[in-house]
């Protein structure tokens, strides 16, 4: 049976992608490494939307979350968090673990924080030395606006800004110079349509400053050491060089794409999952949905347990499950990535299949058909 | 040109290994996936020669022997580490970075630390908490004694003993429980014939202990978050996972050559490599050579820069250069992996004619013939 991913990462990753991965290998400190991380920091400017560097860390978007704290703080330094779900909560557990000083702002799961709630807690603590935030959180399907936030915090605050872009980045409109990001942080997994074990990182100067003067114990997980390697086009350990070269592949792809293409495709291919999954009568469980994962409220009298085995078995199709008091209650679907208009068509089409099996009532081709009218008339 | 890679990491990777990497990604909290990843740490369990947990992180070496150091250890715990290259360095550097105490002897670079002045280290420093050690030292080609070393530790200390086998764990025989070790790292493009992107680390039952208790901050490195997945065949982060599909294959290959023989290889590879050298009349650079890497003093009058650039633009050669203050001087072939006897063959006829390009006079053929000799004739 022909098996289709949409899952939040890993994504599917293009054939092309792959193949380039499957080239022999060849060693890091050579000049034609560096000629193509040369070209994979040049094109994760363009990405990120900066003139500053952007680095690339062999580990999981966790790690690029851990090198952000661990580089820009020390023990003490008070951090706002704000967690509406998994990786929010995810921040939070990072700051309490290496300043130990978090103020957590809880959200619930499927609204983004209000931009003016920020100024009030910035207000209550103005000792803050950081904002972190989640573009897009993946547990809920939920964009949060950072452009606005990010406004707001320059006019109240010195705080540094850590934005975890991890599914937004390549599927969200961002800009890390013009919105006055300080770190970003994306995974290779998401937008960017590779298998997962790359982080990349963008710091802005003000960031570069702190980091410079930052005297907390890290090592392995270095800005510091990494921007400084980044200068002269390498990495302060030995990379994860195939998955570099694959990143090379798939930033020649986006960038022959056009990043605001990419954008537009992604914001598409969400308006239109929306609608199908409306059209088959099921909520969605987001105020302010993301563009990389539709969440969606699983109808009633519809077991997941029976209806993802359908959709597995029967169909091929991987969505993810709801997390945490969520289980079983939502399911996600992924539009992050390596997807286009077809695909949408496939996994409504899939889903339609599933809730039939499971014996959920309603017409046959109501979502797909929705599907249809809002790509095609829009 | 057919390129050839004689460098101690990255190594040459199988072409069933890149298939398998290239195959279309599956989501990693799959059954599919945990099915490969039992299958994973069952491998590691037998590569290690332990019954003990091995477990992946995805991160480079530096990351495993960082994951070492904050799991076992708080700040202010003594540690002992012998920096006799630039990887026993690297143990100085994190010990100092996270607990701030530490006794680093230095061993000239080419010689191995007697193991009995790591007894005088001891009673010098009863209150050590833990000896870091390098089985092999790639800077240098130098293998370590330990085997003897951990017996004599575990005789007069109850610090923990932290090997880095980067280099080693598949060349050289290495047997976490027979010897007493609490740590083993290696990475995976070593001896398990990878791309870099993975850290394997094996721990023993009072590190564990120690781990558990330990409080210091810690979070994308922590073996205890690893520990803790590795019981449900599961990562506590978002593996790498294309390179874990990798490893199953790797690691089956392995199996299937049987670890003894794989040792054995090493062993034979190495000790053909040195008499190709030799009989080229180049002097070895290290006193107790390892079996993965083997460093050579560059012979007067030969110009680097110029028999380099031979090795590598006219027979497609790459070796590894000499560090710090012996670049220019010595000179490192890899044989730690995939490799064969025809391979090395093939490097030394490669250095062969690079010599004879670069103006240095020998009699062709009396490498590849010595070679030859120690292949066929022991």
């Amino acid at each position: 049976m022909k098996k289709r991913l949409f899952t939040p990462g890993p994504t599917p990753v293009p054939e092309n992608v792959m193949l380039r991965m499957a080239e022999p290998i060849i060693h890091h400190r050579n000049p034609e490494f560096r000629e193509i991380l040369e070209r994979v920091h040049e094109n994760l400017r363009y990405l990120f939307q900066t003139t500053r560097p952007a680095v690339v860390l062999s580990a999981s978007g966790t790690g690029g979350m851990e090198a952000a704290i661990t580089s820009c703080f020390r023990k003490g330094d008070k951090l706002i968090t704000v967690n509406g779900g998994k990786f929010g909560e995810r921040w939070g557990k990072l700051a309490r673990t290496f300043t130990g000083n978090c103020v957590e702002e809880t959200v619930e799961w499927g609204k983004a924080i209000q931009p003016e709630r920020i100024v009030e807690l910035l207000r209550k603590h103005p000792d803050a030395r950081g904002v972190c935030l989640t573009h897009s959180e993946t547990s809920t399907g939920t964009a949060t606006d950072i452009r606005a936030i990010s406004a707001l915090v320059h006019e109240h605050s010195d705080a540094l800004i850590l934005v975890d872009g991890i599914t937004a980045v390549g599927a969200h409109e961002f800009r890390f110079d013009d919105w006055g990001v300080d770190i970003c942080i994306t995974g290779s997994q998401k937008g960017l349509m590779m298998p997962p074990g790359l982080a990349l990182v963008t710091v802005s100067e003000r960031a570069q400053d702190i980091i410079e003067q930052n005297d907390a114990p890290q090592f392995y997980l270095s800005l510091k050491k990494a921007l400084d390697s980044h200068e002269k086009n390498d990495t302060p350990f030995t990379p994860a060089v195939s998955l570099v070269i694959g990143l090379d592949e798939s930033l020649r792809m986006i960038r022959e794409e056009g990043l605001t293409n990419v954008w537009r495709r992604h914001e598409r291919l969400a308006a239109a999952c929306r609608e199908g999954c409306e059209a088959l009568g099921m909520q969605l469980f987001s105020d302010s949905p993301s563009f990389a994962v539709t969440t969606v409220w699983l109808p009633e009298n519809v077991d997941w347990d029976a209806f993802n085995a359908s959709l597995k078995h029967n169909n091929g199709i991987t969505v993810a499950a709801g997390q945490d008091e969520y289980k079983g209650r939502i399911f996600r679907i992924s539009h992050l990535g390596y997807y286009d208009e077809l695909d949408m068509l496939t996994v409504i089409g899939g889903i339609e299949r599933s809730l039939k099996e499971v014996g959920y009532e309603f017409e046959a081709g109501t979502g797909v058909a929705a599907l249809q009218r809002a790509l095609l008339e829009t």
